[in-house]
């Protein structure tokens, strides 16, 4: 499958090898034609690894991840094109963190609406599926290197939509539990699930952590 | 021990009673002298049951439980009295949930703020302890309701004081498992989980079910 990836950081680095891995073609997108990261990336992955713009990658995919800081998503995935993404599922790992307030960063939307909700806004002719935001890249591509069971919750408005990427999840990423937990509003209470991440990161002192719903 | 409670709802009522049947003296405060949920609870429960105000219930305890809504706590507990809760442990579990835009309550105060350290602030001569806000009352004194692992966090900026809720946690309501988030300000974090809790409740369909941090 074609896989357009938007974000040349380490979430979209990391997403974009495990892919290319799984045997698909990725195009990493930015906002220049030749991101010094992503030519990089490209380079090491091999022939299946590609780079370009925003729009040029989001023509190219498939299906899209979102893998741009979230306070620029929205900007991003403007440059991407409601075109290029149109009728096309776009996976939304990105998470609204403004740290310009110092260490302990804020969201810069929540409570009563999130960055999953203004894109699926914004794009209203995307099928947008809010996951994974909610844990490490390295526990996203690679569940089993938590112990134990762990979830990873999707959110969206397009009950076909969130079919596939549970599956893709399963499928392609290793993952056994996914939890749906509605349409796309409910992308606020994985949002805000992060500051409480990131507090928990600092007291086990590793990123390798997860939830698990227990009943 | 003599534990007063602030609030007469269930969650109030849920936990008089587990301190009653450990063999506790507890009294209910409202905002009245003789809040009927009180005074039936107090008949139902005996001796060791008593209500009051909230400045009578504040005063007896040597340990306050603040199990008033959030919107109203601070309210509450000016009419508790920063003299009656001078130097004692105040365990807040209250969530600031506003349910007046519709069914999914938001917060009236949440990223750069939480109800915990508003009450802090209020209150700086009280030791605020936030714990249990992110379950359900039963499970709160009946932790091994729920099958397997799962965990309690703590938030406060008294060392001794979450040591002393620690072990009232672990002694007194049966819990194995409470990891200590920081200070205060991490009551941010479990304040803002409260609403993916209340959308996992819809998808799960029974209130019973708690987060576990695997790693």
């Amino acid at each position: 499958m074609n896989i357009g990836i938007l974000g040349t950081g380490v979430v979209a680095q990391t997403i974009g090898s495990k892919l290319v891995q799984l045997g698909h073609s990725v195009m990493l997108g930015s906002r220049t034609e030749a991101n010094p990261r992503a030519v990089v990336w490209a380079k090491e992955e091999g022939g299946n690894a590609l780079f370009g713009t925003f729009a040029e990658a989001a023509a190219f995919g498939e299906i899209i991840f979102n893998c741009t800081l979230g306070t620029a998503s929205l900007d991003a995935l403007r440059q991407a094109g409601a075109e290029n993404m149109k009728g096309k599922i776009l996976i939304d790992l990105s998470n609204p963190l403004d740290y310009s307030a110092g260490p302990n960063p804020t969201l810069s939307v929540c409570n009563t609406d999130s960055l999953g909700e203004q894109i699926q806004r914004a794009f209203p002719e995307t099928r947008v599926v809010k996951t994974l935001n909610t844990m490490n890249v390295n526990v996203m591509v690679n569940p089993t290197i938590i112990h134990g069971d762990h979830d990873a919750f999707v959110s969206g408005n397009d009950i076909e939509a969130k079919a596939e990427v549970i599956n893709i999840l399963k499928k392609w990423f290793g993952w056994h539990s996914v939890i749906d937990l509605g349409d796309i509003t409910t992308s606020r209470g994985v949002e805000m699930l992060v500051p409480l991440w990131l507090r928990l990161w600092g007291v086990i002192d590793s990123s390798r952590f997860n939830f698990k719903i227990v009943s």
